[in-house]
């Protein structure tokens, strides 16, 4: 690791990923300095403890010598939050850590970018490539050679096979499937449960055929 | 743990789901003093050695001082079966032991209630609650601060995302996926493979799509 | 393990799947001679250092008392190529080695035929049969007493559920979902993404609605 990997860490968003991220941290005894999170965030215990701060430039009194950020926002489709918060702390020279749950299963032969979060019990296999700032959720599987763009949030459960390509603020919902060699352009999104079987052009959406739900007997 | 997890077991069940648990409680050393089922058992290498009563009052023979029970019955749709057998044992004053598999992912700030089972690999994320008597069975992802009611059985491969709440007697068929912050209601069955978006009612149904089944050429 | 599993092993094949292999298999420590492959495999660093030959014949210089194999390649639906490899090798005289991932979950009461290969995060429960040269992908789950046939592909991240059986060469697409107690005849190919409630007949296949692409907002 390089040695910004032992500075302290300030984490950004107080939500349920923020959460899971502050869960992984603690349980690898990295120093957590604070949260900052405009609401209340008491009522996760996960956080007891740990400094509460209320606004964005509240970190500002900790200089990008002294600590690295986690951005703990939870990237929902179309949404540009998570990104302009980091664009914004990057040019003021702060750096985002790149976070790993022991339980992920990622192939020494991966390539992950900085500030890459990999969650519990998510497979990254041989020759994949995982682009900076990427979530990839828990249970995900990205298969070997696949390439994930910057800003990706590939949700729990999902699964990309082998050599897809992603471009940049590619959401991949839970549970969904995207079969071998398929190519997502920029701010695709791909459904929850979804199964995409072809390329997907830029902004573009893929929903999966609707559940439908009934009363009766089974 | 308290002392009651360190008495001997008499599991109720002999079938495919019994064998599972067996599975799990034989690999951690606990004492399995015997397997109750109306059917032969012998055919599963993994119950060989173990004692094998035909009905379930036979356990009567055991006090509820002196064993602790495990309830092998893998809950149905609809069914009743495992809550009637597990509300009569329980008024006789008998406990259910927490299974769980070594393999499983919970978060230390998770929260499960007693007579709860969670296979291998299944993942448990911070700020969940899982309720007593629930079945989080192999591989299934329980996202961050979702609860699952009392008697639940969420089956292998599923993925509940963030803030969902289920009440009792909720079935999450295999290799569903139910997206963030839904609710369903009490004995809801939501079908295997299906992708649910929306509040379900009490005992409705969620189908998904069908697939076809066709002959011919790739 | 039998003798043979420590004899240094060629690996037939140098794309994505022999380099998921290879790297379980690095991993593990084990003795890698050759990979053989008409194609370059350079741009893989999972295979530097690894003697490249081009051509199956090559692996005839290694006689069947001195190694075992490997076969690398991927089986997709209706393909033999992977079949017949084998059967040309087996004639010979030559082995198939069984490759387990560390983090493949297998039940102690599963049973694994020769030649199967088992992939990170995969899930095998008791009671489970896996024929010979299956091929169970990352992160697929093999559910309680379920009978895999030989040559099968179970695709990552699928579910096969309790009690199902499935004949030879069939094939599993990624994130499918086989619900309990079906069963699959030879040659059958269910789709990525596709809930299999029936049974299949031989080289039937198993298509999900297919997701749909739009344009627009969300």
């Amino acid at each position: 690791m390089s040695s910004h990997n032992l500075k302290p860490l300030i984490i950004i968003g107080g939500g349920g990923h923020a959460s899971v991220l502050v869960d992984i941290l603690r349980s690898q005894d990295r120093e957590i300095l604070a949260v900052v999170s405009p609401d209340d965030i008491a009522h996760r215990s996960v956080f007891i403890g740990i400094k509460h701060l209320k606004n964005d430039d509240d970190l500002l009194a900790y200089t990008p010598n002294e600590v690295v950020l986690v951005n703990g926002i939870g990237m929902m489709p179309r949404s540009k939050i998570k990104r302009k918060i980091n664009e914004k702390f990057l040019s003021l020279g702060y750096r985002f850590e790149t976070v790993i749950a022991d339980s992920a299963i990622i192939s020494e032969y991966a390539s992950l970018g900085e500030g890459v979060q990999v969650l519990p019990g998510a497979i990254i296999q041989a020759g994949a490539v995982i682009g900076e700032y990427a979530i990839i959720n828990s249970g995900a599987i990205i298969e070997h050679d696949t390439q994930i763009g910057c800003y990706n949030h590939i949700a729990p459960g999902s699964v990309i096979c082998g050599q897809c390509v992603t471009k940049e603020d590619v959401f991949v919902g839970a549970g969904a499937t995207v079969i071998q060699s398929v190519n997502i352009a920029e701010q695709a999104f791909v459904a929850a449960g979804a199964t995409l079987t072809t390329n997907m052009p830029a902004s573009s959406i893929c929903y999966p055929s609707r559940a439908q739900i009934t009363q009766g007997d089974l």
